[in-house]
């Protein structure tokens, strides 16, 4: 692996790795193509020396998505029990240090296997019952507030209109676009905006999350763990998701592109105010 | 998380998970509409009593999918080291036992972390010496044979279309489709199928993998570990998978629909015998 490390070593500017290369393909007529493929990093995040995961990472936020990993999983309750973090791009590590060891330490010792991702590993049942204990409160929103979001979120997808191969995952509030991530996996998009929430103190309970990937259950319990009431989605849901978001009081949107959507939960909380003007149209 | 794993149990049927739920949602109108979700179970894998990773799951291909991952990681190199397996749905299990526990355990105290998955988590970097030190023969591949396979696995997609949210992953031989998987996670149609050659002897050095999903590194590395040389995606590609499947000698085709494709690696092994004919059309 090391040949390929060091090829993409090269497009380090500015202490994040380029998200875009181009390459050459031949299509489906023998004619050589060139086009733009996303990069992709296996970045080590390591907390006080110790090796918690590799992240498969565009590498466009080392940062934002170390901590909102460590956020998310449950391995660190609050920003202030951070000291320091730092991306050491050379050993593609980010290396977190604690002021409390000893808490990272008990989760350590607690898991036999730290685990996480699309289907394959995740932290699944771990502080599951935390996330039990609150309720999300009531929320109200408009469709007519749908309808913006999807359409604001179309100017955002800078990465996938060049590049296609990543996912996008935004937070919102009303019909303003607060931050727009993309990277390879769904999970990692989610994670940096809870980092950057995280990391500005945001809260999560005005916002409305929007990912275009699917709704599982890890994304439903990644949103109850930021806060946010609504989640609104491009793709499916799974049955888990939709069954975690029902016990939650989550708000779950899917299938939503331009006019179209499904509510799978909380059709209570959402004002039809568009359907009079596009049934109309 | 007991109340939802009650309901699902429910579905079971002849030792696997009903793959597709029927639930309600609300359409943009506001009209109550039926629909088909598919189900995900958190299935747990232990390896000697050992609890190695929480697998996400539709449930419908538990032991393939075991065994395909203990391959694919590389913890077990033989199907002869197996001495059982069994699926306990009560616990949402699938208990593995070998027969030289060592060697597991050996593995067990490599790895600080057992991590896998789309883009978090990852055991990218373990023994891909191994995979490395081996390169892959020279291939012969008709375009027609794409195309032809392209037209057969859209019969297969079942759940894909009845539910959508699932990845599909087929193992091919010339234009026949050998077996097609379908599960959330496209690492986890990847690992069903090589679960299922594992246990049948089927050699991977005349196959293409075909898979609906992305092109990232492990898939790549799936592939690689599988043995089989040509990959084909309905999908694009990152740099990092490029790069490895380059260094490997791994023919690599995307952007897979209909007669439409991108030849990323490995052209001078593509036959153009198509290309007369749709141009002509």
């Amino acid at each position: 692996m090391k040949t390929a490390t060091r090829r993409y070593h090269l497009d380090i500017k500015k202490g994040c790795i380029s998200p875009i290369h181009k390459v050459f393909a031949i299509d489906e007529f023998g004619r050589r193509q060139e086009l733009s493929v996303v990069s992709e990093v296996p970045l080590t995040l390591k907390v006080d020396g110790f090796e918690l995961v590799k992240l498969m990472t565009i590498g466009n936020q080392p940062r934002a998505l170390a901590l909102g990993y460590l956020h998310n999983q449950g391995f660190i309750e609050k920003i202030e029990e951070i000291a320091s973090i730092a991306v050491d791009w050379e050993n593609e590590t980010v290396n977190v240090v604690t002021r409390n060891r000893a808490a990272m330490r008990r989760h350590r010792t607690k898991l036999s296997t730290v685990t996480s991702g699309c289907g394959q590993g995740t932290l699944f049942d771990q502080s599951l019952d935390a996330l039990y204990r609150q309720r999300f409160p009531k929320v109200s929103m408009r469709q007519s507030i749908i309808h913006a979001l999807l359409r604001e979120i179309n100017r955002y997808n800078r990465i996938y209109r060049q590049a296609g191969s990543v996912h996008g995952c935004g937070l919102c509030q009303g019909s303003k676009l607060l931050m727009f991530v993309e990277d390879i996996g769904r999970h990692n998009a989610a994670d940096a905006i809870s980092g950057r929430m995280w990391l500005d103190g945001i809260p999560g309970k005005d916002k409305i999350l929007y990912t275009t990937g699917r709704l599982t259950s890890e994304i439903v319990l990644k949103a109850a763990r930021m806060r946010i009431p609504v989640l609104l989605s491009r793709s499916g849901i799974t049955y888990l998701a939709l069954e975690i978001a029902r016990d939650l009081g989550l708000t779950v949107i899917g299938r939503a592109k331009g006019r179209n959507h499904l509510i799978y939960n909380g059709a209570e909380n959402i004002i039809f105010d568009a359907i009079e003007k596009f049934t109309r149209n």
